[in-house]
């Protein structure tokens, strides 16, 4: 398919003889070292094209919408790929799901048009991250929440929530290998709310930088534990110094739930995950 | 610790020499073959007993309130051992929580007296079986969800569970294997709601018979994909005859929720799990 887009839009021209498919993709990252391909470790990306690859019976290559660390789980992780065979959004979606292991799978996929590209065309991403505090560590679902023993005082940590809305300088709870050129992020909107026994945080932005997500929920966990101020994490982001924040938390406990396209680019509007948990949070 | 109980109370006495314990157990059964000891494959109670017995530096038996099928989870399984080794409730709930595999995990440990016995004491369990209706497979704990491919009708299974409730004879729903003299059981509360995209039913019971509730679930699908009237569970039951039922429900989605005892013998009132559903679920 081909669209000629209006002045304004960037265009990401379909290899020849190729039609450019998406899909929105869910895993639980426990057992790979992140979304993206690495030489000596189970990757998604890798297992993704190996099935991709087989349903098409020539290589594919995939893009995602954002890099998933070790251990972080997805339910709206979104790739393209371009790829001369002949099959339909159907063949796709069955077939790759019979390939893949039951720890990754497709929830959609369909044909978009050059003006798709996974990562570039993201207008937003949305995260959210599972804390259960408890007495006692979790048994079930161990991989996907991240416990905290005892007590988290919820009200001190929605108060904190408000200094991490806008377009600013999150320096302070930027990973160190970030390959970023800016340090800037706009975020649109940062919750807190409890389902059943779960603590859950929700984020959204424009794009994040590395650990971004895990960092906030550090100082977070800190304010929540009482070791800082709910007023503290305003001034660790004005501060924009890293050394001065807490631990980074973990990522098993983390999720990406979505990701946000103009609407004429035709991605589907899918609940966010994880399954347990209501489309929208609330407060 | 003895108590003379009244004449009206069973007492289990301890051996010689030993204190009576009593422990809340989750876990995800995924990996085991279910709750007791068996020759050839790993068990919970397997894992359980290493545990406790390398707690107590010498070995450990335990009795559990139900035994739970392959694969099947628990939030709130109750054991009980007697031991002499001289350990304090914080000892055995920290130490063996620190033995035990990430897929097991103790929330409260405590003593009790001889009219304590975590089979026989009990006077109802309460299960919870969550069920994913969704197009595609779940990636995200796959092993903690049956699920089922397209849409329920949830009205129709809702209008199915007053079939359920009362004292009556579940033949309709027993398993083969099932040794229980009587096919009598009483359910006490049977309700089915939304939580996030599962469904979650949840049955209280004096006791079930061997796979009673997966039995039940596998006809409420029936029901809820159409294949039956919300009025044929109660010909069902009726009718007594297992062959007129529906195929047994997988054990992934089901879990054992809460026992519970009189008052009396001291055991804790704690949240019905898993952690992401609410204690109180509703209709």
């Amino acid at each position: 398919m081909k669209i000629t887009g209006s002045m304004s839009e960037k265009l990401y021209p379909i290899a020849p003889g190729c039609q450019r498919w998406a899909a929105v993709v869910s895993y639980n990252g426990a057992n790979y070292c992140g979304f993206q391909r690495q030489k000596h470790s189970p990757s998604v990306q890798q297992a993704l094209e190996q099935a991709l690859s087989s349903i098409a019976n020539q290589p594919v290559l995939t893009t995602c919408a954002g890099r998933t660390d070790t251990g972080v789980h997805a339910t709206g992780q979104v790739v393209h790929w371009d790829s001369s065979a002949a099959r339909t959004a159907r063949n796709w979606l069955a077939g790759v799901n019979r390939m893949l292991p039951d720890d990754v799978g497709l929830s959609w996929a369909g044909e978009v048009d050059e003006r798709f590209h996974a990562r570039f065309s993201a207008q937003s991403r949305t995260y959210r991250y599972c804390i259960l505090a408890a007495t006692t560590r979790p048994a079930v679902l161990a991989e996907g929440v991240t416990w905290v023993r005892g007590q988290l005082d919820m009200v001190a940590m929605q108060a904190a929530l408000p200094a991490l809305l806008g377009e600013k300088d999150f320096s302070a709870v930027r990973g160190a290998g970030c390959q970023s050129h800016s340090p800037n992020r706009c975020v649109t909107s940062a919750t807190l709310s409890k389902h059943g026994q779960l603590i859950v945080f929700e984020i959204s932005a424009n794009a994040f930088l590395l650990h971004m997500v895990r960092n906030i929920v550090g100082a977070l966990l800190w304010v929540g534990s009482g070791k800082k101020p709910a007023s503290w994490l305003a001034t660790l982001l004005a501060g924009r110094d890293r050394t001065a924040s807490a631990p980074t938390a973990s990522g098993r406990g983390l999720y990406l739930v979505s990701v946000d396209y103009p609407a004429q680019l035709g991605l589907p509007e899918l609940q966010r995950g994880p399954f347990w948990l209501p489309a929208e949070l609330g407060d």
